[in-house]
């Protein structure tokens, strides 16, 4: 999958993405302490390709530091960018800035996508954990009423022992969401339609059918793609279909999700959803999502943020790193695997 | 430590404790599912130890199966009970429910602290993964303005990376977060008098001095025993000490910690805390821990619950069939230990 590229003068690079962005992810600290075989081109990122700057930058980069923001990298600017090699993204999904024909002119494109989903796993744990136990339903209850109560009369069944979480989608965060539940005593249940029985058996969880594993689970948490194919796969009829009792965790996409019928299904309280996204991203303030005591919204913060990001630029760094050393990439991400990428 | 018992006949047993708690702990499918080698002397439990029933089962009982509620077995409960050999307690503290006289008379005691550590771990590392992404302000702040907002401007500094959780304590919950903490990319420290620097470091953790922990840790977590000597070990010198944007999370007891000093603390709002215990146990209505958004209060739920009981009650049983079969008991509290114990 790897060309080997041995670069005898130190490998070029430059960043490209909005200054803010750059701030975040390559502070002055990092950039101070890049490797000897890495030649950051100039401080400045690159928020457009259209520049003075970017004409006399692209003219000698060999690799491309991009991220969220980043302009669509295009014929057009591959054509003024003769020795670049190597692309990486220090975020999740290349699609809005990565042009198919870089590929098809032999770039190499790597992602952070495999750091990014640590932190949307970590948060997806946390939830898991929480929501078997009720513990935001109590909570909120013991601020409200300021009073005794008994947990187990209020939500008979509480508890994460042998409680059934169904993850949708054998994703690089559903695997890792599988990965660190192993250590609890929950029984992990996975429906994905690219994976085998032996496949889910060797990620700890049963393969299950989407309608068996969201109708069983006590948790049902989302971690599919957004593709058109995808679209509205949480279903009306699958959202009737989750037990009572159970939490719907949704950290992937708004648009996966049938939004009406879970927020009617939400109304009648038998239910509980963990919401990190919806449709739209933010929602109307009359929206029924910010006032039903059984939802949990969280601002789209289940990614990599604060010092998570440090974590992608160094994973994007590192494969620089890799390319100016003609070592074979970790993270590449192929055209076959674009298609079926978030 | 053990002693070798074997007894041909079924090992004899009974439950002592209220009906309630014996319903929640030992309902009819466990109790139809004893192993041969354990004799239920009757469905129904004690509740006290000086009803006529209890007379006859404590006339031929070998073992018997204590849960919160239990009174006391002391002496006059001994004197009675001629053949009794083992307790197993099927919670985590023995103190309130077996005397001394007890071990002085050579019976083995049991109890299920080890299981029972298990969902306070779970809890705890719960919240360190929400705290230091700072998951609660945002949800709270996203529910009251219904509106788009920037988490890291609002918190500069956010993320579970390279953060250090501080474990006040390597008791069995202090080493269990240690332990599920492990596969996570942060920083894991521990204060304990009775840890040298080396079972830190097998425990995957940095032993610190109490001060220093809690002045320089993003999560600061409570698992020290309740003792005379611990009462108000969290002063406030060390409440003072408590770095800005880190949060305090008690699971283990309200006694242990100055709560006005906690108070006054988060009355500036520089620090959070997560609190599942408090002095007094039912707070006030006027307290100010209700009140305040950097607070989470949970109402003693972290220790197990629900299905969480089915752990506890398993362990005990195991421990009644170990006695039956003449093998070494895996959860046996001695006399030395009950004196450092919660």
């Amino acid at each position: 999958m790897s060309t080997s590229y041995v670069s005898p003068a130190p490998y070029r690079i430059a960043l490209a993405m909005p200054r803010d962005v750059a701030g975040w992810f390559f502070p002055p600290a990092v950039l101070d302490a890049l490797p000897p075989e890495l030649e950051l081109l100039s401080r400045e990122p690159l928020e457009s390709f259209d520049s003075p700057e970017a004409e006399v930058i692209l003219g000698s980069v060999d690799g491309l530091l991009t991220c969220w923001g980043t302009p669509l990298i295009d014929a057009s600017v591959l054509d003024r960018a003769p020795r670049l090699r190597t692309i990486h993204h220090a975020a999740g999904t290349v699609k809005p800035h990565v042009a198919r024909v870089c590929w098809e002119r032999g770039l190499q494109v790597t992602s952070a996508a495999d750091e990014n989903a640590i932190p949307v796993a970590e948060y997806t744990v946390a939830m898991v954990l929480l929501a078997n136990k009720k513990i935001f339903q109590l909570s909120g209850r013991l601020h409200r009423e300021r009073t005794a109560m008994d947990p187990q009369a209020l939500f008979p069944g509480m508890g994460n022992h042998r409680k059934r979480v169904g993850v949708i989608g054998a994703s690089r965060i559903g695997r890792h969401v599988l990965r660190l539940l192993e250590p609890y005593s929950l029984e992990l249940c996975v429906a994905d339609p690219y994976l085998s029985t032996e496949e889910a058996a060797a990620l700890g969880a049963r393969l299950l059918p989407l309608d068996e594993l969201v109708a069983t689970s006590d948790v049902v948490t989302l971690h599919a793609p957004s593709l058109p194919s995808t679209a509205g796969m949480i279903s009306r009829a699958l959202i009737s279909a989750l037990k009572p009792g159970a939490t719907f965790i949704n950290t992937a996409r708004g648009e996966l999700v049938d939004q009406d019928a879970l927020a009617e299904r939400l109304a009648v309280g038998d239910v509980y959803a963990v919401l990190d996204v919806t449709t739209p991203w933010v929602l109307p303030e009359g929206s029924p999502f910010y006032e039903l005591p059984n939802v949990l919204l969280t601002p789209h913060i289940a990614g990599s943020l604060g010092t998570e990001l440090e974590r992608l630029a160094a994973s994007a760094l590192g494969e620089a790193s890799r390319a100016a050393r003609g070592e074979a990439l970790l993270h590449e991400v192929t055209l076959a695997e674009l298609d079926r990428m978030a």
